[in-house]
């Protein structure tokens, strides 16, 4: 299984929406071929290991995956279905699949094919591969994590209304990597007013996450020529209730969401909607001070540099009495600090 | 000089307001002695090491000394008379003593005695061993650290009025080992008053730092209860402008400094004169705030903890614009933070 799971995370934010799936097939104690979900939409972990093998080798073999088969026709027709015509003799699942077309189904048929199932092995491992998909199905909202940078005196900018880099390039760097682990990107309209953000990862992605604009009141419409409206390599997302929004005829890769009011709950409803599993919430602070007012959080990242920016830069968020979280990672990128908070889930 | 470095750091705070100095005595290429200056009152290093050895090692011997050796009559007779006396046929200085009343004098006095004088080897490591009194001798002024706990929303207490242990017990220790490195410790009153706290060092010194208690309103007259006031076992001088401080009948380890309007101009004046050749301030907040508006800091050593406080907490110092450092050292105490950050003298 722990082959499994390496094989698995070969697959990394390409499988999207999709969980990081891999599988491993042995017989007589020899490994005969392993597979994973390469990226969403193609064969599922099980199918490419068992590609690779005849229909000779596999009946009465024993196949390791990470994750439940499934048991719908989706993108892919059911595995389920596919490990019972390869005459598999024993399944080893790691962990049940939380999305609810599967749950336990998958398991059930092949169990009432007269195959041996066994399920648990390494399951905290294989969970923790795809966090943000168990999340989702299982609490039926997207994994929140805010993600913040501050000088030592906690502050964001050198002024309100200036954009200023407060981290080294180390820590810079490390956010465009992490961003790919989710499925969108939140800011405010000011971030993009005063920022110009790219909001993209460090290296190009299949799927990019999608570049959401909280903009309730329209402020951007005067400022159509902003990074993420110009660049295509990611879709971006304005969310307004300003119905003006709708009316501009945006490229192809700008949507705009119309609201009703536009807050946390409604929000997070229009993400659960949209199948958005995870956003990585970058403010300012203003956007997170509303987020941890709302909502819970599930993760808090912080980005600290030793600098003193001075009582004329603009503060951070404001946290509410209570904000806690039950682990905690602190890490040293030079002279940065990377601290990382997040709750069981 | 190594060596005589290695000696001199052996005497640490027992030197007190004297440097901290290690000589070693070489003859036809073999060691003969060390010595180093054991603590404040006793003899220096060169009498340490010339004590060891009879008339005849000395007579043309090399000693190495970290400091310039004394010219004048102060607890001990003067050192340049004595390396005179012992016939030394050369003397090798690490550094000039800053100290007015020595200032050159004494090497001045060793060259006209015909004897072959070499200043400057490890310079810099012999003046870093002995920052604060370089800094004080040569500037005039103490050295000032400002210390400060934070939470990572900035807070330095749950609430208002409320004591608040924010760091862990790593940091807190290094703290109390810190505070040995002073000649002072400086908190307002708020802090007496809602702190009570010890104001000690790890361990007990032979001169430990005084705790100076910032009470320009003389608001603690009315809690004589606490601590730093029943606590014999270190000096405590309460500053304040409230005559009525003068009057109260104190225990013999607390003065009473009255001062005209207590300001930090007024009080490095009086720090100054008394010969506090450093001052680890403590806080709380406003103390931090008002001393960085008034005067240059050499120093600030903030304690991270990555816990979130609230809105409802006490927010800590803030910093005129422009406070900037240019030597900066980040190290992590388990899930907190240390980050020394200093001025070049």
């Amino acid at each position: 299984m722990q082959l499994a799971l390496a094989e698995a995370a070969k697959g990394g934010s390409a499988t999207w929406k999709n969980p990081q799936v891999g599988a491993v097939i042995v017989k007589d104690g020899q490994l005969l071929a392993t597979g994973y979900h390469h990226q969403y939409g193609q064969a599922h972990a099980e199918r490419d290991a068992i590609s690779k093998l005849s229909n000779e080798q596999l009946a009465g073999a024993t196949i390791y995956v990470t994750l439940e088969p499934c048991f719908h026709y989706g993108k892919q027709p059911p595995c389920s279905q596919l490990l019972i015509d390869s005459h598999f003799a024993r399944v080893v699942v790691a962990t049940i699949d939380p999305h609810q077309v599967v749950g336990g189904k998958g398991i059930a048929q092949l169990k009432a094919a007269g195959i041996d199932v066994e399920v648990g092995l390494l399951k905290d491992q294989a969970e923790a591969l795809n966090r943000h998909y168990f999340y989702f199905y299982r609490q039926q909202r997207p994994w929140i994590t805010a993600k913040q940078a501050l000088s030592l005196d906690g502050q964001v900018a050198a002024a309100p209304g200036q954009a200023t880099a407060i981290t080294n390039q180390a820590a810079r760097r490390l956010v465009h990597q992490e961003r790919a682990d989710y499925h969108a990107i939140v800011v405010g309209a000011g971030t993009v007013l005063v920022d110009d953000p790219r909001l993209l990862c460090e290296t190009p992605q299949l799927f990019p996450p999608v570049r959401v604009i909280l903009d309730r009141a329209g402020r951007l419409l005067d400022y159509q020529d902003r990074f993420v409206f110009t660049d295509a390599s990611a879709p971006t997302w304005l969310v307004t209730t300003n119905r003006a929004a709708t009316k501009v005829d945006w490229p192809a890769h700008v949507t705009v969401k119309l609201l009703q009011n536009g807050d946390w709950p409604e929000l997070l409803d229009y993400f659960k909607e949209a199948e958005l599993q995870s956003l990585y919430v970058e403010g300012g602070p203003a956007v997170l001070t509303e987020l941890f007012q709302a909502v819970p959080v599930n993760q808090l990242i912080t980005y600290l540099d030793p600098q003193i920016i001075g009582d004329q830069g603009l503060a951070g968020a404001q946290f509410p009495a209570g904000t806690a979280f039950t682990h905690r990672t602190v890490t040293q990128l030079g002279d940065d600090i990377r601290i990382d908070e997040r709750n069981d889930e």
